[in-house]
């Protein structure tokens, strides 16, 4: 099997020419896709909708070429998209891709994609033990799926979970563990991280229970990245890896951030790949750069390194907003590209008020 | 003579309490006190009142400790306030002071400082040539203040002058530019630049003109970092540079951003410090640092290196602030240090659609 | 010919169910929907991607229902979507229908509907003459099709015209009238109001001339209702009226707003219908309503009878999402009624700094 | 005794000229202020800072007046403050005056005040029965001071009490009901709402207490007016009514909205003042007319009257931004005034989803 992975830019989530023209050209094939990661120009909150315009575009698009209805396009890949592209940050899609009939290269390993799907989770199973265990066992499907059996060859693994309006949260209450929406999206995220972290054995066992949740921020994962939009019903798991039962050019790794101004992680993500900013990735290496996933959030402690920070009481912009311009810029200025998928919300996913930077590239020869 | 420059936590606009500490432990002497920048938790905008509110703050602190009225302060002391702490930033505000029996060291140039005010400028002399001629005035005066002979010696001049209310614009309409309150502030600041440019010599003889106000921004200040406020009516001065005639063991350097995520940029200000990050400023350099100014701007094309970005039509965040919290993020990684005074809106200071780093730090011996 | 006129609620942009449903249930033929015009929950500003996501439902619905493409059923119903449904309206959309084969009711007139497309429109027509002239031609011809001869028929004609992306300005600069894509909206928005005025000859001879576009605000309206979007490439007119070629229980009155809290303008376009609010519309009155569409704006003096108001300096919220939730808010309160067609920019549509309330309800038997 | 009620335009909160001129023209005797509620133009969220600017500039003018220090003035008289004049709201003030020698008219019962302040309220107190009972205590002795005896002569209890920053939220962590800024402000003013509705006996014995705060919210006070701001640190109070110990021409009325389009609210309150809208106040009428204050809130099911509102779960406005904006514009329009305090946030006062209109005038002769 071999992957690839490439970027399209967005102009509007109605206009998805660059893959088309793409497609038309033989470039893509789009059977081959087996999961779509963007970033789209709304808020990233509850009432983004531009999340679910871009999944409604790509469906119809792809199912006009491969002859599925847009809703069988929906039940087989994944498209994980998160609202937000603050600041310097461009709107974009990244496509993987697998051509099953590959070859593999005698080089080692090469990187690997796998995706599975949690059953329907309703409004009460969001931040609880079942939507951990059921993440945890979607995870290990798709690392199956990849073909990955070494945890540590996980890198990344992305996961988009239901939310839900205020209709929705009011019709199921009682069963909820909390009647806000933005509190319950960040419940999911959480329950979601967990989910990733047991699977792989991040976190020792009896750490990433549903207790834990939004309460021990020790406990988190180093590779997952969450996210939720009221487009989908259950979690959609992407794990993406290294593994020698593929074969390709191209290559992941990633690094923590300790906190929101890490800049040391960026570099440390790059030098997984063999690559080195001074200060700035130079072309060469810029033009290798496939894809750049970064998770963030507002400290808690409402302090970056001992000095305030008002992103937790701004009542005009939201605190995800205010960190994904922040920490957009601050990767785009170390990779030179500005058509990275930062997102907000990092609940347990890397330190807390800190994130993680996950890169894919391709290999020096 | 000899300048110091001191920085403090704004934890709100009526607090200014790590002043007061400062003053009452003996270590300013509010007679001492030549200007204050400062960077206030509010929208940066025309209805961003934290500046006015620190503005009387201070006054009154001042005021009490140095049987001033705080009328007497405000007409001695510029009060360069820029709302906007987007992202990482910290809100805090930067104490100038001038000790004037300080004797001259032998140790060549040292920080020097001096400030002028322009007379007050009306709505319709907003964008004007003849703001542009009071404002190279009041630079030529604040250098000779300051004791900068050499032009090449200005290292940074911070402008604030008036914005207006609708109220104020409508009592005036006829004469003005632009009848809309934020346009109105761009020119203002566009303007005050170009008197930058004239009285240094930064750009040819005739290309500081009116016509070329938003217009030609190849002709750009590269020490010029002009806000608006609607708590001013004039142009207040601020010239910091170095000079012979002073002692003191800080000094300034600043280098251009050629685009929003010219990261070179920050490094190259540092090495005008004689320091380096590598990625970050390690923490002895951080102590050193007294005060980071960096202006900026989301670019006019609507494209950073090609990607677009979506700061000139996002309805929900101002340019502005979506700039302010990218770079923000950008600076504050490399200088491990957040309290940073980062002002959008930087026409014709910096290339266009880039912006100027300018950082003031203790020489290391 | 027959007209109907039916409201459905909208959950989110992607979601027609109610509508769907309705096709099913066989109330709605959707072969007889001529025009569809609905308020999405996006910010109502160029970056609203709310409304070309809805256009893509909508016509995927009615294409799956009808056996046409999706873009054969864009091109035969204008799709005018406003965004933002600020405070407690509520999103929706309301359906037009004619029904061709209905005979002709002998009790004089009833409500007619009829609809045409100006050319396509480039970044340098918009707020010219050729808008202008386009759209009093696209008016004069839907009048026609509507079989509305008399022009004190007409009591509602509403028009989407296109907006322009960033990229699209900067690809276009030169020949437009302005470089801001908020501005050119607005000129758009003013230009197709004087469309409408020449065509129904409302103002003086020679007043609806490009020079007076966002100049003289005594040149307006009273029937007109403008919008714009980046899902449009032409202005999109419906024309509603009275006619005695049509049959059918429906009417339709209207009203100018003198300013933004003049209660006594919606008071007035329920007299037109025979209706009546004390101080509000009974239910059973209510109940007969099918649909109101406001056109409003924050005064550009800064004041509503005299005291100052604060839409046009907020940084925060744009005074277009200002003015529609204080408007739908009294609006609401009059007809006891949420679903309403709240529209901001109201330049030349309407008294300066007022507004157009219209309702469509059933006749009283 | 004898009170006045009087109202000043805001310009910006640095601004009280007109109060100052009215001091000075001797119309105002600043020893008889005895409290001041205004509206500020900011976002009336926790970092709304023009609350706080007004409060510092209003006791320097009161100060200089008076010959009292500011800090006197503060401690005697309540400044309650709400930000937020979205739509047609206008900024302004409105002052309380008391004067003690005026002798007692035979005409019956005239408009009363009276004002308490509860001890210190720390972070970990806040809408715990501690806040309900000291409110009550506070409450029962401003009514001793307004020598109102009769609970059902008290029409109008205006609180505001103390909202806390992220940092002092965290220096105060592990004693607190929420840790979030903006959900804390809530319990704050549903506390206090319920300690109003204990000190005039509105709800059942046993009702008002800690296990039904922002739970049981068919509980509510139908007089109670509770606001949160940083800039106060203990629960301040004001209680307006009507007691035959006092003289002059003024009277206060109120009702209740059942929800937020409950226009004949208003028309209730106006008719409790002899005064009636048809459907606005006549000049005549709105000249008599002083004051008016208004609680009200988004609904918490997320519907008004069946259809789904979206304030809830907007991402970049504010439920209490929205909701302010809707019935700000419908009691505008039915008073034909904009100078209105009308302040979200209404937890337990008012019923569900609705809220209260209180409104001041002279009655008519």
């Amino acid at each position: 099997m071999r992957a690839n992975v490439l970027r399209f830019p967005l102009p509007n989530p109605g206009d998805v020419g660059a893959l088309a023209a793409s497609i038309t050209a033989g470039e893509i094939d789009p059977r081959q896709i087996v999961a779509v990661i963007g970033k789209t120009p709304g808020n990233g909150l509850v009432n983004d909708y531009t999340r679910g315009y871009l999944t409604q575009t790509l469906s119809l698009l792809i199912a006009e070429h491969t002859g599925e209805t847009p809703e069988a396009v929906r039940a087989r890949i994944p498209f994980v998209f998160s609202g937000g592209v603050e600041g310097v940050l461009s709107p974009h899609f990244t496509v993987f891709t697998v051509d099953a009939r590959a070859e593999v290269a005698s080089g080692g390993k090469a990187l690997a994609i796998g995706v599975a799907f949690t059953p329907r989770l309703a409004p009460g199973d969001i931040g609880r033990q079942r939507q951990i265990d059921l993440t945890a066992e979607a995870v290990r499907l798709a690392m199956e799926r990849a073909e990955i059996d070494d945890p540590a060859d996980v890198h990344f693994v992305q996961i988009k979970g239901p939310a839900f309006s205020t209709d929705a949260i009011a019709a199921a209450q009682g069963a909820l563990l909390s009647d806000n929406a933005g509190r319950l999206m960040a419940l999911g995220r959480a329950a979601s991280a967990f989910g990733v972290a047991k699977a792989v054995g991040e976190v020792p066992e009896g750490a990433a229970v549903e207790a834990n949740v939004l309460s021990d921020f020790s406990v988190y994962s180093g590779i997952a990245s969450c996210s939720g939009g009221v487009e989908v019903d259950c979690n959609e798991v992407i794990v993406v890896g290294m593994s020698a039962a593929w074969s390709g050019p191209l290559a992941i790794a990633r690094a923590t951030m300790d906190d929101a101004i890490d800049i040391a992680g960026v570099h440390r993500a790059l030098a997984g790949l063999g690559m080195a900013a001074a200060p700035q990735l130079p072309e060469a290496g810029a033009k290798r750069l496939r894809a750049g996933f970064i998770k963030c959030e507002a400290s808690r402690s409402g302090r970056v390194r001992g000095a305030a920070h008002t992103m937790l009481t701004d009542g005009d912009i939201d605190q995800q907003r205010h960190i994904r311009g922040a920490v957009g810029g601050l990767v785009a200025g170390v990779l030179g590209d500005t058509a990275l998928f930062v997102s907000g919300g990092a609940e347990h996913q890397g330190p807390d008020g800190g994130g993680i930077v996950t890169l894919i590239a391709e290999r020096a020869r």
